[in-house]
């Protein structure tokens, strides 16, 4: 153990006998007394930044057109269940607007007594509401539809995020304007040059929606859709529409382009279904996951995040042996509605094989369903919607991978 | 009417007649069909940043010596109970250390019995716990002890924030390393160069005292210090040690100078009260306050911050008439123990002069007291926890201001 002792007789982490987490150790490292201490650091500052040597990032897209692509969170690396606003993950159809706090505008109108136009003033000046909720892009995980299954929870899953949004319920717009009779949806309309739209129940809008202006506490970052973004609680992130400049109340959903050629789901009949809003239970293990490499035998605190569109999440569990056995997962609380959920277990990992993955459940009973089950009752043409329990294979050599479809 | 029409027809918000909100108008404004949406935007990016017409920033203390200052974060800016990281507030005593997590190693020894030596990446291999914290300067609101009271929020109670902390519960490195009989003490110390140092009692260290590495899903901020800082819940900001390098246990405090000459409370008799952590119920209007001013009668949502160190908040009250009554404000949900509690309350301002404040109450059942009960018992020589109700006045031009002394 003389290899573990530095000069002063400290033992090293890792070498330290007994308990629960022997396997956890790094090489010797030798600190100096003074080490970066000799000196007075940086004063305070107007608007901090992290550390330079700090380089986590969102992965973009491979689409050739940046404007028309995404860019996925690294959830790996993310941490609890807030997001970083900047690296919220991103999916725009024409790049991001320049648009100004100061001119930008949003028209209410159609089947309203009175439409209404209102500034961002106007509208942090109506009753507030924050509330922490996950986005997810409809497509996140949609390359689990096929055989070619995704190698690292990043590229994989990346397309979910979660943040405090504030902003006015569109509850309090509608009774201001008074709703017409007919009044059975509304098209909500962005401010980016393909003026991306969506249709959308009423009863969702005057249920839980938010037209937010604030994220983690701040202005939405520019991707976000500042100045005004749709909030759409639980419900696929397409729907939560950026940019914000105009909301229709109709009496017929607009069966536009996204909502036809783009965010439906082919079943096996070649029918396709529209409108299937809500994102269902779903969960993946962040830590460890594809591409990681496990360097030492004994304790590992296998973690990820489970989340549902509809409400919370009741319980994770864990399995180890790739299936055989699932055991309860230890949730973060508060466990809040369409919200994350960061759930932990502690694993032995015996240097031998293992394959993990974390199943959800919410508060509905709803069982997140295996690959297989997911793909049985929805073949093979989806795009969209994928909620299967993924398999991460730690091989002996401690590293690990996805598992092959 | 009609000014308040665009050529389109549609009317502006502040003119729709009756409802709640009539008071909260701007001017007209054209806005042209196209205004930004006539080209693609920006594409997807790595790290994502503000747009570049957002200013919100700290406000620098006057200290001669930025390293050894304070800054304060825009309370009347954030929104929900999350503090952005970027403005997280800053108290420093020999400015920012540039650490790298790479080489940085923490220390832990004293009564135990095997001292460890623990690096950045032996801790995030141990198990992880996220919570969501209010951090509190011992010296926030200290001006109100004085006749010249706080012109504003964020100089006078800006030395508050509130994040989700991710790290190691210090409990699970004491129960690694074994605590000896006398184990009744532990100092924390900084990596900055004054070895910035605290004794803190074992009994909270095993209770819920953290090791973050994480704030808001990211890695800390250097300035709030990176790549390890302690977190106390609930107890003054001082002790939430920086840069954390070591931490000693003892059988006795040290009696240093941060808990001697400073972070002490001198009573009337002239003598200090030393080791006072625990930060008291307290509440301020954020919204509006002092340097605010109201452009309409009508409808305004009072909202503001309250937080205790003792628990949850159980109620927030609010007065319009300076304290002859109280009434109930809304809390945001959930309601975290020692967290941010936002409440809001809704006011019609008749355009005549109010003076506005709230009083917090928490689960202990503690009342958040008036300024003047507070002085009756702590007497004029205190700097530090006052926990004492705000006053602002709404002149009836509108100009929000602070209440002299």
């Amino acid at each position: 153990m003389s290899s573990d002792r530095t000069r002063r007789g400290w033992i090293k982490y890792g070498a330290a006998l007994g308990g629960l987490f022997t396997g956890c150790s790094t090489e010797p490292h030798e600190q100096s007394e003074d080490e970066g201490i000799n000196k007075l650091g940086k004063g305070v500052g107007l608007y901090g930044e992290r550390s330079p040597e700090q380089k986590v990032a969102r992965l973009l897209g491979t689409n050739k057109h940046p404007e028309a692509s995404s860019s996925t969170t690294p959830l790996d690396s993310t941490m609890g269940i807030v997001t970083p606003a900047a690296l919220h993950f991103e999916r725009h159809h024409a790049g991001v607007p320049a648009l100004s706090e100061k001119d930008h505008e949003l028209l209410l109108h159609g089947l309203v007594d009175t439409p209404l136009v209102f500034s961002i003033a106007d509208l942090k000046r109506l009753p507030s509401a924050s509330q922490t909720y996950f986005l997810e892009c409809a497509g996140n995980g949609g390359r689990e539809w096929s055989e070619k299954v995704a190698v690292d929870v990043q590229s994989g899953f990346g397309l979910a995020s979660c943040s405090e949004w504030t902003g006015v319920k569109l509850s309090t717009l509608l009774q201001e304007a008074g709703l017409k009779a007919g009044a059975q949806w509304f098209i909500a309309e962005g401010g980016d040059t393909c003026k991306m739209h969506r249709s959308l129940p009423i009863e969702k809008g005057l249920k839980d929606v938010l037209l937010a202006y604030g994220q983690n506490g701040e202005a939405l970052r520019p991707e976000q859709g500042y100045p005004l973004r749709l909030i759409v609680p639980g419900w696929e992130g397409n729907v939560s529409v950026k940019w914000l400049r105009q909301i229709k109340v109709v009496a017929e959903p607009l069966a536009s382009r996204e909502e036809t050629s783009k965010y439906t789901d082919m079943m096996p009949d070649g029918k396709a279904r529209q409108y299937t809003f809500a994102m269902e239970a779903k969960s993946v293990i962040t830590n460890p996951s594809g591409g990681h490499k496990l360097t030492k035998r004994g304790y590992v605190e296998i973690s990820g995040l489970a989340w549902t569109g509809k409400g919370r999440i009741e319980r994770v569990e864990v399995t180890t042996d790739g299936g055989k056995r699932w055991q309860q997962a230890k949730l973060q609380e508060p466990r809040l509605p369409m919200a994350f959920t960061r759930f932990r277990f502690d694993f032995h990992w015996s240097g031998e094989e293992a394959t993990i993955a974390s199943r959800a459940v919410d508060e509905s009973g709803y069982v997140q369903p295996a690959r297989e089950e997911l793909l049985a009752v929805r073949g093979g043409n989806s795009h969209y919607h994928f909620n299967g329990v993924k398999l991460w294979r730690i091989a002996a050599d401690g590293k690990v991978t996805h598992v092959e479809a």
